[in-house]
């Protein structure tokens, strides 16, 4: 474990400082194309990888080809990888984490939506299992690295827009005093939104690449992650149906 | 075996008539768009599937993951898929068309290439190896459509170039004999050289697209078959480079 300790030791280093910049991968092949530009740690998004194997987005795919996926990711990079990992499979904590081990990842997304009804969870039984995965990953021995995502700004998920930042700040601050070391409102379009979601969590927060929002914005407003999602995927795809096209 | 059956008499069938064309694909996603946007026929390419799961092409990934790979493409779609197995991975005869088989595949590339040595086997070998191919998938009950590669235009494999055209005529008609669909002699670039391939094989013939080549120039050459290899899966790759390199 001391090499997963100290990948995950890295990635938990790289949420202060820096604005830590990381372009969702899909496969082997994209997680190499990241390191050797020098990239200082790999991400899986969920909707690309359940894309690639051939199932819909939110826990669509079977856990064990979602993490397999994600061994294939880790063994091609001596990075620290993280894991979309979805609302976690409903795996218990502990399972959970041996299984997010096993891949050689040492970080993960979760998030608070239920994807049986498509539905925000109840914040406080999130935040009650993000501390039993921090427990599981204690006794596990390595300190993984948890990015808790807070679905409030998915518009399906039944918050109204005036509710959401107070609503995610409310969720985020549950989850952070549960053990996460990033609180993820996935989904902000509005400069303001964000700037009170990183004042308001006070903590580590991960934020998108959107039309007010580019990578000086969200340092400007002291933004510690960014993510893509399946973006770089889908515009790979986009390039592949364009190139059969016009043959 | 009858939906298998059936696939695999499409597949042949496809290899008279118009011109296949077939876009290699890599994953669930890709083989998707080629199935929106009409073709006929789904491939894989080894080199672009080794590169996704981070291996080396050439068979440097295990067996079990390579054939995993194309049963995620093969689910994807319900069109005949063939997949490109490399030299067949050392698998006896009945196995090698039992895991394929269960793939969903009903097609396979098969080269006249060591891997281990790098250089082309003996053709008489190989012409037995495919006729036994060839007689375990009769056992099997499924009339799987045979794609023989024919490596000699390959630079590493030791034949001069002056040799090449005839090397590959008298292999290709000892693989044919043995019972091959479609013979697949890569990497010829001039059109002369394919003209006299066309003419010497006198059998369904896989070409590639090239400078001097491209579709209608194949088409009016009498090729059968075309694929490209992994040149859309490195494009998708080349397009994320460029995408994190301008971030």
């Amino acid at each position: 474990m001391t090499d997963l300790n100290a990948r995950a030791e890295a990635l938990r280093a790289l949420h202060s400082g820096e604005m830590l910049v990381l372009p969702n991968v899909w496969d082997a092949a994209s997680a190499e194309i990241l390191a050797e530009a020098g990239f200082p740690a790999i991400a899986t998004a969920s909707a690309a990888v359940s894309a690639m194997l051939g199932y819909p987005d939110g826990e669509g795919a079977p856990w064990r080809e979602m993490f397999a996926a994600a061994s294939r990711v880790a063994r091609a990079v001596s990075l620290p990888v993280t894991v979309d990992a979805e609302a976690g499979y409903g795996l218990g904590p502990r399972e959970f984490v041996d299984r997010l081990l096993e891949t050689g990842a040492v970080g993960c997304n979760l998030e608070d939506t239920d994807h049986r009804t498509g539905k925000l969870v109840d914040p406080d039984e999130h935040a009650e299992r993000l501390a039993d995965i921090r427990s599981a990953a204690t006794e596990a021995g390595v300190p993984i690295v948890v990015n808790a995502r807070v679905d409030t700004f998915l518009g399906d998920r039944g918050i109204p827009e005036p509710e959401r930042v107070a609503e995610a700040i409310r969720r985020g601050r549950l989850y952070r005093e549960a053990g996460a070391d990033c609180v993820y409102p996935i989904g902000v379009r509005r400069r303001d939104d964000l700037a009170a979601l990183v004042t308001g969590l006070a903590c580590p927060v991960n934020g998108n690449v959107g039309e007010e929002l580019d990578l000086a914005a969200l340092r400007e407003l002291g933004v510690a992650r960014v993510s893509y999602g399946p973006r770089f995927y889908f515009a790979a795809l986009e390039g592949f149906r364009a190139a059969i096209e016009k043959r």
